[in-house]
Order: C-alpha cells, then structure tokens, then sequence
C-alpha cells in the first residue's frame, strides 16, 4: 500500500511583482518549493511526492535542484490551466489506489508534522480530512444588500494538506471540473463524502504576497516558535 | 464639531502565557497601545481619543506613560465586561455628537493613514463604514452535519477602525447587548444602518497570540513596505 503527497505549483508569481514564480523564492537560500517538500519527506521518508509543475517551469526547477544538491525523492508532472486540472494530472501519475493521497500548496512551507500526521491518520479512518483555523477577525458576507455580519464562530479557514483515501480522491475528480471548486475538499464534498476538520497551525499562511514573504522570513529564521 | 476615536484595550492578555496584558507588550521599547494611539494622533491631531481600558490596568497604564514620557493627549475611560460594555462607557463620555466616532482595538497598531482616512471619510457620507480584507484560504461554514464549502469570494475579514455618524452609533448601543454582537458594525447594523465597507490593509493584524507579537515585531521593525 502506497501513499501519496501532491504538491501543487502552478502559481505564476505574478502578484509577487518580481520575475521569479513565487515558489522559486528563497527563504535562507532554498527555494519555498524545496521547504515544503522537505516537511513531507523528512515527516514520512515512504511517502511518494508529486510535484505538479506548469512545463515552462520545469527546467528551471531542474537546474535549481542540480545547482543546490537537492535530492528529496519526487515525480514531476504538468501542471494544468487550474489547480484542478493540475491534481487531475498528478492522479494520473498514481498506480496504486489502496492507500491515501494528500494534496498540498507548493506555496505553505511551514505546515508542522503534528498537522500532517493528524490529516493523514484522520482521512485513513474517515477517508478525507482537512486542517482548519478559526478566523482571528469577524466576519461578512455580501448579499443583494451589500453584505451582513455572520456569526464568525460557524467559520474555519481551510488550509492544506488536505488528505483523502485515494480511490475516493479518483473517482470524485473523474466528475468534471466546476467553477465553484476552491480546494480539493469541495471537489470530493461535491461528490458526496463528509469531511473531517483536523486542527492547522496558525504559521501554516499561503505564500501569495510580499506580506506573507515578510512573515515566512521570520518564521524560517526561527524566531518563531512553531506549535502543531 | 468634534470627531473620536475610541480605542479599546481590554485584553486580560491570558493567550500570550504571559503576566503582562498584551496591549502593554513592547514593540521596539514602546507599548503596543502606544503605538495604537499614535497612528491616530499623527492621523489628525484634532480626533479626541478615548481609551478604555480596565480599571486595575489604569495605574500601570499612567506609570508606563509617565516612564516613557508619551503624552499624546487622551481621556481614559473603565472598560467593561466585554467590548460593547467598554464602547458603552467610551460613549458616555462623548459630549458632542455632531461628528463621526470611530471604535479600534487597542492590539491593532499597523492600521496605515490610507485606511483610518478611507474609514472616516465613507463614515462621514454613509454614516458608517467598516476595513474589510479578502480572505486568503478557502472558507467552511459549520452546520447540523459538519461542514460544508463555502464560496470565499462572498466572504469580507473585518478589521478596525470602524467608524459612524456618532448620533447613530449612541443610538444603536442603546438598545443593549446581544451575544451575536462581535463588532460595532454587527451594533450598528441590528439597529437597521447599512453598512460602507472599504478596503482594509493585510499588516492590520490583531496581535493576539505569539505568532502575532512575531510578525508585530517585523512590521514594526520596518521590514515590510506597508501599503494602504
């Protein structure tokens, strides 16, 4: 039985501003890429990573991983016109279905092993699982009228991995693509199954902005206590 | 006619694991708080400034002040059992309802000028406006059988200040607290006002937990370019 991490990279890093994808950048001279990819391997060296990467990033991606001796163990295949479409890809690189497949943002380096341990041992004993974070800030929701205030306690933000019994994983991805699709739980709540909420961690943020670069400094340089 | 801001500061600071309430930690040897009240005093040095805060943090409060020989001009008010008690005792000690009144919590002190001006100026032609930021992560709403997706595009993160026509904002804290109440915009908006949202700034973080005094630190370290 084979279990599977999907790391996807499609982001062009154009809201970064700089010439360089977002997943490319450096934290303490390493690639984001190369961080996140290591907390897999270094939690569970057997599990079997793919890397979805859009093909005009692949070269480089091959060079950088050359020039920085970088060795972790990973597939690479293309990735798609959405994130959808990229986990579509990388399904199709997975021979054996009996285990579970986690899928991942190339961009959260810093999710902890007490987060990856919990979502995997969730989804294999409920078949899919997620971490979530109660939302620091109230919250609205726009409507007709402009928008109301929702009571904030009813809220989670979702983070990744987000880890599924690889058959169900499979078979809800065989459905089609929607617009309203935003992370891999939807796709397979769309086909049906419950989701079981594990506890993220707070430092787990979605690299998308130089704030968030700002952050990911620090946090890679230690001054950050990092709890699961 | 004068327009206020009322800065709410009653955290026990219990979440920080430390003694000192977490309004009074040290970002570059000056209290959070400090740094709070300066971005609105160098704001418009005309805004009266309230501060609630609890009444055995007041003697402290003045020793720090004294110390630090911070003399940016403020009334101190008690707080209350909760925030709407402490913006209820802000309020009466608002003699001049002519203007605007914006509320602001004490640990948010990297609001920039474009937002406090943004907040105030919509406040003054709609009666009430509100910072809001586009969530970054995908959204869960809990319900009678979990959880279910929800689409992030129709969901806003309130920040502070929020800001309202001073008459109107005495008038919806007179009709008495209510559980669901979160905000001041969630006051405002059960007394029947619409309310303006404008776009907050991502550093306007509430500092509650370590990781948040973590990034604080950065920010106001000046690492961050921060734009309004």
């Amino acid at each position: 039985m084979a279990d599977y991490i999907i790391i996807v990279a499609g982001g062009k890093g154009l809201r970064m501003g700089e010439p360089i994808p977002k997943q490319f950048l450096l934290l303490n001279d390493k690639a984001i890429l190369m961080h996140t990819l290591e907390k897999f391997y270094h939690h569970n060296p057997e599990l079997k990573i793919i890397l979805a990467l859009p093909s005009d990033h692949q070269e480089y991606w091959t060079k950088l991983c050359s020039e920085q001796g970088f060795d972790i163990p990973h597939i690479v295949v293309n990735g798609g016109q959405t994130r959808f479409h990229s986990v579509l890809n990388a399904l199709g690189a997975i021979t054996d279905d009996s285990g579970v497949t986690g899928v991942h943002d190339g961009v959260r380096p810093f999710v902890t092993p007490e987060v990856i341990d919990r979502c995997f041992n969730a989804a294999k004993q409920d078949g899919a699982a997620i971490p979530v974070i109660f939302p620091a800030d109230s919250i609205r929701e726009a409507d007709d009228k402009g928008s109301h205030a929702r009571n904030r306690d009813r809220f989670r933000l979702v983070q990744t991995p987000q880890v599924f019994r690889t058959d169900l994983l499979k078979k809800a991805y065989s459905n089609g693509y929607r617009e309203s699709f935003t992370d891999d739980a939807s796709v397979v709540e769309a086909a049906g199954h419950a989701i079981t909420l594990v506890e993220g961690n707070q430092e787990n943020i979605k690299i998308t902005s130089p704030f968030d670069m700002m952050v990911a400094h620090v946090i890679v340089s230690g001054d950050c206590d990092q709890k699961g």
